[in-house]
């Protein structure tokens, strides 16, 4: 069967009560389907996307050379099979994928709301897709799928949507972000915010996408560390050079270099700076005990049955942290969830990269 | 006793004939001494710094705040002791203490070197100090210590002056630097080259050391984060924010966050960019093995007692990497040398800031 992709965007006028107290008005979200949603609604998956992804998880794009994000895991026969299951995946709100972000016109003024965009969080996203799930005529789901900024989405969705999904799915995710994650994400922003082309975020956008932005391309050299792992770099570049043309050793470039240099400038071509700060803000602030006296009480208001995915090379978010809500879960009493530690040297990436490593584990869960 | 410290710079006229082919000609070593020179020589003992670090290593200069980076480690009774041992620390070639590095003046002209300084290597380096130290007509040494770079200095100096020393401690150090290290090295590197205030290493010092390059703040950062661990940022910062005056917590400044940036600009104060990527790049290119058929044949070369201790928390030289050298030393017979594995929650740092965990390791190994 085929994949059945559709991409749609909402547009919203009543106003998005944020965390922060402020309210978005109106605003945009675009996301995208996959499959056939069934007669009683009992068939739909809630895919939740990373720092830099999109509502874009599966598929391609007439023209595209690069298929959606996750599609080695969403499709027919996958582990999302889409001839069982009817997916949703929506780009969150302060990216740059369509969704309203702080490169969208303000209204009523028509400028880009650059600095003037709110602070959103983990929270706010969460709350924004619930509003777009109720508009779709979907007010309960069968499962919820994410993993690392997207497995703090599935997280937060069974905490404050406690009725909303019967199964939740959290990968390469934490309770709260800690101070190493968070010093990754401050090198990147600094570097964005010190860059003269960024102006203070008042660049301009076409150029930017043109020309790239060397701070943000060195603040990702600096993510990019953190999602793999000592190994995996060991594993896949050791210090082999990229040119062999017989320069001596002492002049080369390593082809570690050359992959972050790569990746980095790439990135620039396709991610907005101003969606990087605000994105990896919400990332930061993400504490899944905000509001509640503490984490075990949070927990308590779960419902869903809940699987939870780490690995043990993340780096980025380190499975003790995943460990810490597995204990949490145990100390409550809640026995309706599962964990699982995963061995791969794949570090934070693996979520994206290694699925054979877990996808007969997710098809069990959703199938059984 | 006093600690009788005493600073010196030697100039060498004759050329310094470096790994890369190229010559040095001609060249200062500025380097600091602690205690005295017992009559037969037999009391010497080198000290080798890190990346930033100096040959200002213990006792503190009029006007200064803060003593010499292993000033808990070297004085009167302290694990290595000046009422015992003459202890010698040079400033390496490359770095912008007072040895020739990329900041200092070119013969004839009496430009600055800039990209015209040629790159320098952990051997070269060692060459530089052995070259020293027969000036000063010390041609043996009872030991050679360092940590991090310090401790490549030290495994370098085992290889390639078998006789020099007889007892050799090499600390939060490797065999061969790894991509994982290149990696931050990279970031540094890049965030400095595309500083526009850099100029394309066309810089003027002294507006670079009044207002600081925020592409070396931010590189300065990325290393931090490779100091130090995940365990010792979760429990020195935690989540704590840096100011605690009521604002919402969506808006305030996280302590780690703070500690990076106070960090990072402070350097940009006291450290030359150019010797910065230098000596980053003797860092990346350093390889035992390099003139040699393999890593095992390089340590056949080694005579003298060897102290290896790695650092279980130490990311950026994992001490998987030690145990390399380990290993490779049992495979070849040596007998002559102990492995220790510190269990330290302060990562790469801990050489610095945990001595209590090997001081006295250090002190039996030189005192018995």
């Amino acid at each position: 069967m085929s994949l059945n992709l559709q991409t749609h965007t909402e547009h919203f006028t009543n106003p998005l009560y944020l965390e922060s107290g402020r309210i978005l008005e109106p605003y945009d979200i675009t996301y995208e389907t996959y499959g056939e949603m069934n007669d009683d609604k009992s068939n739909v998956i809630i895919v939740c996307h990373a720092l830099t992804g999109s509502h874009h998880a599966a598929g391609i794009y007439e023209g595209e050379t690069k298929a959606g994000w996750w599609d080695g895991f969403i499709g027919s026969g996958k582990a999302i099979d889409t001839d069982k299951y009817f997916v949703i995946c929506s780009n969150v709100i302060g990216s740059c994928f369509g969704s309203t972000g702080p490169m969208s016109l303000q209204h009523p003024h028509h400028d880009y709301y650059r600095y003037k965009f709110p602070v959103v969080t983990i929270k706010d996203m969460v709350k924004a897709q619930r509003i777009l799930f109720d508009r779709l005529d979907i007010h309960r789901v069968y499962a919820i799928i994410g993993g690392s900024m997207g497995g703090m989405q599935a997280l937060q969705f069974a905490i404050h949507y406690p009725n909303f999904a019967q199964k939740i799915i959290s990968l390469a995710a934490t309770y709260a972000t800690q101070p190493w994650a968070i010093a990754f994400n401050k090198v990147a922003q600094e570097s964005i915010l010190k860059d003269p082309d960024f102006k203070q975020g008042y660049y301009d956008p076409e150029l930017i996408a043109e020309n790239g932005l060397a701070g943000m391309a060195v603040g990702r050299m600096a993510g990019h560390i953190s999602f793999l792992s000592h190994e995996s770099m060991q594993s896949k570049f050791g210090r082999e050079y990229k040119r062999t043309d017989g320069l001596y050793e002492l002049f080369g470039k390593f082809q570690i270099e050359s992959y972050l240099e790569y990746n980095g400038y790439n990135f620039t071509k396709w991610f907005d700076p101003l969606a990087y700060l605000y994105i990896t803000k919400a990332i930061n602030i993400f504490d899944l005990s905000r509001g509640f006296d503490s984490l075990s009480e949070a927990m308590k208001k779960i419902q869903s049955q809940l699987h939870l995915i780490s690995f043990k090379n993340d780096i980025l978010f380190k499975n003790k942290e995943m460990q810490k809500l597995h204990a949490t879960l145990e100390e409550i009493g809640n026995t309706n969830y599962h964990y699982i530690d995963i061995d791969s040297m794949y570090g934070h990436d693996a979520f994206l990269v290694e699925l054979d490593k877990f996808e007969n584990y997710v098809k069990d869960v959703l199938d059984g």
